[in-house]
């Protein structure tokens, strides 16, 4: 091809002198941006819909672009700038060769795009750029270790052969305990006369037979509800969750995490159900994602 | 409409005189069809492709059709005798409404078509239209008690929801098993070795991103392989299906009916590992669904 794409042009250590910093954290439900100058300073933010690139690259490109959008107008800026921006995309699905491929493709608008998962993000935000772990219990699960400059990822290999502990986990489990209880095949929950309040069997198990990753979700707090009030099926479901953050935790501080951050909706709910063993590793994840994609995209350049 | 369709002309009790009795037995995997004449003697038998009007109607009508006609090639008939069969058509997926109403709007070039679901022509046939419980364990589950002509319906409410000891399930749950597995987050299995020996752990999560329910079912059979090679994983998910299978024949019996039989592709093999208490139960099936399809459509005719 003899055509030059202008976007193409400035090589890593040749930018524009006025370039900016934006920080994409893209996941499942939400997709958050920063914009920062090159002197630290976040000049606006903002949040857009899902943007999985496993499961909707194009949804996840429009929610990219979206959040991007209203970042630069929060930033007072205008979409003239948008060739200024140096982007770290950090996206949930990123780890699928498929997705990195169609993203490779991209025939974006900055100046330049350098992408990641956004579990790795997660971990640089996190620990600001150190060692450290996290792992995600949000619509989905993931885990990743930040070893001396190492990755170490565990998980994040999506819904339904993955997803222990994460939202869409907790809504399927409910929704299967639900169908059993209501045959009189499984014990009795409380769970089940919520569900089924207003609504028949079948056509309630008709509706769960096209339910996506993100609607099982939206039924996580159901979990946490009964649980609280006492469901002992809704307890050991969390239960059942929190061991299996304890093992993560175990393999993450095993490989040198030393330290690891629960993030994402569920996280902060499954937390106090963990062993005390398991809690004294934890700490608060000190900066967003989006923060930690800011950071990747300046490490990116400064190579 | 003023336009008369001409195979509504024969109402129930008023049949061509040469009428022959279709039955067909429809499943995600597989669709069987038996043609038998009216003095119950059997002209030909087939078998075609996946039959679950609920997962995909329109390859699941191209099924039918193609068992039908095979049928009625093997019975050496030919296709202008199709408008002399009166179908009893039980289908897969058919306690789900909207597929029940694609059935009906169906222009089939049958004389009759009776439907029902393909649990309820597993009981007819098993039991020959007398009081007993079939439980399905193939690519999916359901179970169904026949008690006084009354229909007790357990389950069927597809994958993942409500798929516990099916083939789809043990596929599902081996796939689970070994991911945790290869990240060192869950104990160790042979099934791990086996899966990933040529391919490395993305492509295999990447290509389980998209597995089917019938893709699942067809990794059933490395789990019994690996539980009778003594792998504890293995043996721990069968028994987990032999408990659970356990549960709905007790729930049969409390039903009322009386006796047991379990079909389907992993029914087999779960069997032995049920206790003797639920063994006792059990009897085999005495005719096959297709046949309990061909006396569902007898019994609507008789009407």
């Amino acid at each position: 091809m003899a055509t030059i794409n202008l976007k193409d042009i400035p090589e890593s250590g040749s930018l524009p002198e006025d370039f900016l910093f934006a920080g994409v954290d893209g996941g499942g439900t939400r997709c958050r941006a920063v914009i920062y100058d090159q002197q630290g300073k976040r000049l606006g933010k903002s949040i857009s819909g899902p943007a999985n690139v496993a499961n909707d690259f194009e949804l996840a490109k429009e929610s990219i672009m979206e959040s991007i959008a209203y970042a630069i107008r929060d930033a007072q800026l205008s979409s003239r700038d948008l060739s200024r921006l140096v982007v770290g995309a950090a996206l949930a699905g990123l780890h699928l060769p498929s997705a990195q491929k169609k993203l490779d493709e991209w025939d974006h608008p900055f100046c330049k795009m350098y992408s990641t998962t956004d579990i790795h993000a997660a971990v640089l935000g996190a620990h600001q750029g150190k060692n450290g772990g996290v792992i995600v219990f949000g619509t989905g699960f993931s885990a990743l270790g930040l070893v001396d400059g190492q990755q170490h990822s565990i998980g994040g290999f999506g819904f339904p052969t993955n997803a222990i502990g994460s939202g869409a986990w907790f809504g399927l489990e409910a929704v299967k305990a639900v169908l059993l209880d209501a045959d009189k095949i499984g014990p009795s929950t409380r769970m089940t006369d919520e569900l089924l309040s207003d609504i028949s069997l079948s056509a309630f198990a008709e509706r769960m037979h096209t339910t996506t990753p993100n609607q099982f979700a939206e039924l996580a707090p159901l979990v946490f509800k009964h649980a609280k009030e006492g469901d002992a099926i809704a307890m050991d479901l969390i239960k059942e969750g929190a061991a299996f953050a304890g093992r993560v935790i175990d393999r993450l501080i095993d490989l040198g995490a030393g330290k690891v951050s629960l993030v994402g909706g569920v996280a902060m709910q499954i937390t106090p159900w963990l062993e005390a063993a398991h809690q004294r590793h934890l700490v608060e994840a000190h900066s967003s994602p989006e923060w930690g994609a800011v950071l990747f995209a300046q490490q990116q350049t400064a190579d």
